[in-house]
């Protein structure tokens, strides 16, 4: 079993020199956010991770939820964690104070996000999707839904879900067939099957909030005809307390690769004469309220592959530490040693930590902008940080979440044949790391998104100008005198062309052959998530060399930091050029063969 | 649950047109191999693999082998298919006729073995490792042990084992303490506990056969201290029949990612007085005996990666050939289609099948020469197959296991969230091929053995043949005016030229700062494997072209290779250049960190 240790100085780093958390306090409704207040959450939050839910994360791998004639019951433990976790006040975090919240910015509770992810991402579903509920209420809730449930949510009274998927309708969201029907008092009758519902059933609390996509009678078929109810477990009596228990019921729940500990629930909504529900908003519009919401989930996911990349990382490491096997390369006779001397254990180690760096490094200056987004009082700013946010989303959820499963795999593989053997505990990063590309839209639903909706329909604005800000990093490092530099400007320099080959390509062939340019869109996604993490990576690197320069002490930190950018330059920048040339070359042999010939 | 259909038209294309099946069947000793005994082989083969074997598959995973008291009850099914499989003669296939074995080459076992890999790998672990042992008694056994083990274990009536491993003592194996004491009648007592040992119990057979490394009293320290024993279950009535139960005993067995029909057993040796053993060979010469079978182990593991990728494309072929999931891209308000229509669900599929095409060319090439190193009646013809061997044992093995992990992920991202759940069978052969990269030496142990012992000790005089060998194709291919093979010469150069760059980077630094040239190991394998299946595919493209010209029949297989070999050139062979940038400039950074740093 592993010990998670927050890394709350490489958190500190980000959100204060990368992330701009000045800039974040300075917005309005961030008064009472300072550095101290900050470092004061990190503390906390790290020691509620380390502390109550790394602990419960392998044996809740290895005791999973368990399902009983319609009742779930979580995994020993979990039910004190997550009432510890309410009271503490962790749910409310980033919520709106006008019911219970602490209102903070995006880039703080992203940090602390990361946290509960790294220590049990199982139990981390629970609150993340109650999250999600919480803001399609904010959202398009009517003040009497408001009222009703947010105060009970966002202190984590009650959960929510999100009832998106049907077993014909995963990707392809048009095709759902939950029926409404009004029941004429406002209230409608739910029918219908949801599937892959995290935390639809549970323990942990005394309601569960189901937000639910069905079609209205004579709804229009496709995306346009599926509108959004809330569909609570218990029906509210007029004290607003949980009374009937409502006609929604968890049939069975799925045995999976990994988060065993969070229970994925089938739904059965209306067996029994109909499941109540009330509307969320306008008939109809339901898909459009979710996607609008889609950034925040996708974005969580995103951190989730970070997450479990940097616990990957920790257990890893620890091993790799206590491990002895052999002696030192090149010395005859020498002690035995730990592996963390071997060359290519060293290699792997820093291959999961730079690009772990990277992935926090980009993950927060994306929470920076998106808080920049909403609260900055300048339109053009908003603006400007909007559609950077926009961009980065697909890139952020689809290469943190790949990256995820290849890094968790690297663990297994330091640990040697122990890393096959499940007590050992490596495994399950990689088998709970598996479904982050695929949940909240696969790589290949973030990638058509970010070539047609954010490149293509702007004809590449937005990442014509994130090119050229990834320029002037790179005219500053190539400045530096210094071998570490050269290195890092030599391969950010290719990288940033091949970013720019392939942005261009992807302009001129989207309206062209549609076709060709999808082919070439996960690897494009891919190698902008790599030259994106490149450009964060360098950035970082530039400031490590100023705070030495101005010997404020911290050396290690700084000069490792400037070792894990020139590693990233030589190890995973590299990839981007050969990334580029399949985006543009790919399409040719990717489609030629018919039905028949596979 | 997945179906398996042996891929028989590819298997007979590579081994006939690819590997030369024709020169191996010219060898002295080959004479009743022909086109069609092989074709009767391969179907009769393909029949069991998909009737009997595969079938088990899921099952045995979900099921497992148990533990109980020292015993070991494998899966249902397991004994009556192990029982048919050895009737069939499927274990003496490969071995020495003198025995009871078929004779038959390498090559043709190659196919064989892929198919029993692909239908069930849990399963073709028991037989492997019988044939290990087979082969360390055939090797340095006596003609006493030879007559006692080697008829039953040929005919599958008993299995063998490999027991090397302990808790101290994985990849350096140095550090083995296990200890065999003297009795004074040509028996040996033997103490120690062994981990790892695949099949070291189970309930197929009535008989399991230990070949172990241990020390003898005042061996010199290290690895020329170490000797190789067999040591029985039960020991030899004098009839040959097993008689009384020798101290070797399974205190449990592990709790796996994968695999988990396969019991890995920790085998107590004399912990009731000494498990009685007979030496192998000379003293002090185990661990010589261990390498120089391990060729085949190695190989037959990098046979899992290939075995394990087929059989994942099968399976998500049929998946996305199943389901139906939105429009085609481009039409508005047309029909459902499946998601084989889908650009990047094409893309993944290429990738999982061209890389399967390529790993199985390469290493049916080095099947081949096996048996040319085996049995050609020339010295220098021998030599020169064995040199090739030597060199891409690794490869095969460091290449195509890696390569299964991800093509394995690949496929259970092809079905979509259905991938996650476990009675889907995607996730599976992810957990399965998990193991690959790590036993029978670690990709980094393989690693090692091709920069130092197989290139830089001779200076890099094999790999410079193989790249002017590349090269002649290159210029074969570059001859063809046609587009496809104008992508196919046009990567395939670069990355002749990237495989050459890192070569002659690993010669140059091997004797002069080791550590270097072991932090680019990996990737330049990885290198080296990625350029020999496109020097493979391109051998296999033009004579795929020779054959549509020459109107033969057979035109959507030939059609199918080209594209498949094109694929491979425009999305795998493009990552050459950049790991080649990585081998020759990653030792800096990878190193710079103190320990104290981590």
């Amino acid at each position: 079993m592993s010990q998670y240790i927050a890394p709350i100085r490489d958190m500190q780093f980000v959100m204060r020199e990368l992330a701009g958390l000045d800039a974040v306090a300075a917005l309005p409704g961030c008064e009472e956010v300072s550095a101290d207040l900050v470092d004061a959450i990190l503390e906390e939050a790290g020691k509620f991770a380390g502390g109550v839910l790394a602990p419960l994360n392998w044996s809740g791998d290895q005791e999973g939820a368990k399902w009983n004639n319609g009742e779930v019951t979580t995994a020993s433990g979990w039910k004190e964690a997550y009432n510890q976790f309410a009271e503490s006040g962790w749910t409310a975090l980033a919520c709106d104070p006008q019911y219970g919240g602490q209102g903070l910015p995006k880039l703080i509770s992203t940090a602390v996000m990361e946290m509960w992810k790294s220590a049990n991402m199982a139990f981390s579903l629970c609150p993340m999707l109650t999250t999600g509920a919480i803001e399609a209420l904010m959202l398009r809730g009517t003040d009497e839904q408001k009222d009703m449930y947010l105060p009970k949510m966002v202190s984590g009274e009650w959960t929510g879900t999100m009832n998106l998927t049907e077993p014909q309708a995963g990707s392809d969201l048009a095709a759902v067939r939950t029926r409404a029907e009004p029941v004429g008092d406002g209230t409608y009758r739910i029918f219908g099957q949801k599937i892959f519902i995290t935390y639809g059933e549970h323990d942990l609390t005394d309601n569960i909030i189901h937000l639910v996509l069905a079609r209205l009678p004579d709804a229009p078929e496709g995306v346009k005809g599926i509108s959004l109810f809330v569909v609570p477990k218990f029906l509210l009596n007029a004290d607003g307390t949980p009374g009937a228990r409502n006609d929604v019921h968890c049939v069975s729940i799925e045995h999976k690769l990994g988060i065993h500990a969070s229970p994925t629930a089938v739904l059965a909504f209306g067996d029994h004469g109909g499941a109540i529900g009330t509307l969320v908003g306008e008939p109809n519009r339901g898909l459009e309220y979710m996607f609008i919401m889609m950034n925040e989930a996708r974005f969580a996911v995103g951190m989730e592959g970070l997450a479990l990349s940097e616990r990957a990382y920790q257990h890893a490491l620890q091993y790799a530490k206590d491990r002895i096997q052999g002696t030192e390369l090149g010395v005859r006779g020498g002690p035995k040693v730990n592996i963390l001397h071997h060359p290519d254990v060293r290699r792997m180690l820093m291959s999961m930590r730079s690009q772990t760096e990277a992935m926090r490094a980009l993950a927060y200056v994306v929470g920076a902008a998106t808080d920049m987004a909403h609260l900055h009082p300048d339109d053009a700013v908003r603006a400007r940080n909007q559609a950077f946010v926009d961009l980065m989303i697909p890139v952020v959820k689809g290469w943190c979440t790949e990256n995820s499963v290849d890094i968790a795999s690297t663990g297994v593989q330091v640990h040697g044949g122990m890393g096959f053997i499940e007590e050992t505990g490596a495994a399950q990063h990689l088998r709970d790391a598996r479904i982050t590309p695929i949940y909240e839209g696969t790589t290949a639903i973030q990638a058509n998104d970010l070539i047609g909706r954010k490149i293509a329909r702007e004809g590449g604005a937005t990442i014509k100008a994130v090119i050229a800000e990834m320029r002037a990093v790179l005219a500053e490092v190539g400045g530096v005198q210094d071998e570490a530099f050269a290195a890092i400007a030599r391969s950010l320099d290719s990288g940033i062309k091949a970013l720019e080959e392939g942005a261009e390509y992807i302009v001129a062939t989207y309206g062209q052959d549609i076709k060709a340019a999808h082919v070439g869109s996960v690897p494009f996604l891919r190698l902008f998530g790599i030259v994106a993490g490149g450009w964060q990576m360098a950035r970082a690197a530039l400031i490590a060399r100023q705070r030495l320069g101005e010997g404020g002490g911290d050396e290690v930190f700084y000069r490792s930091k400037i070792v894990s950018a020139r590693f990233y330059a030589d190890h995973v920048l590299p990839q981007a050029p050969g990334l580029a040339y399949t985006v543009v070359n790919g399409a040719a042999g990717a489609l030629a063969l018919s039905e028949e010939q596979f």
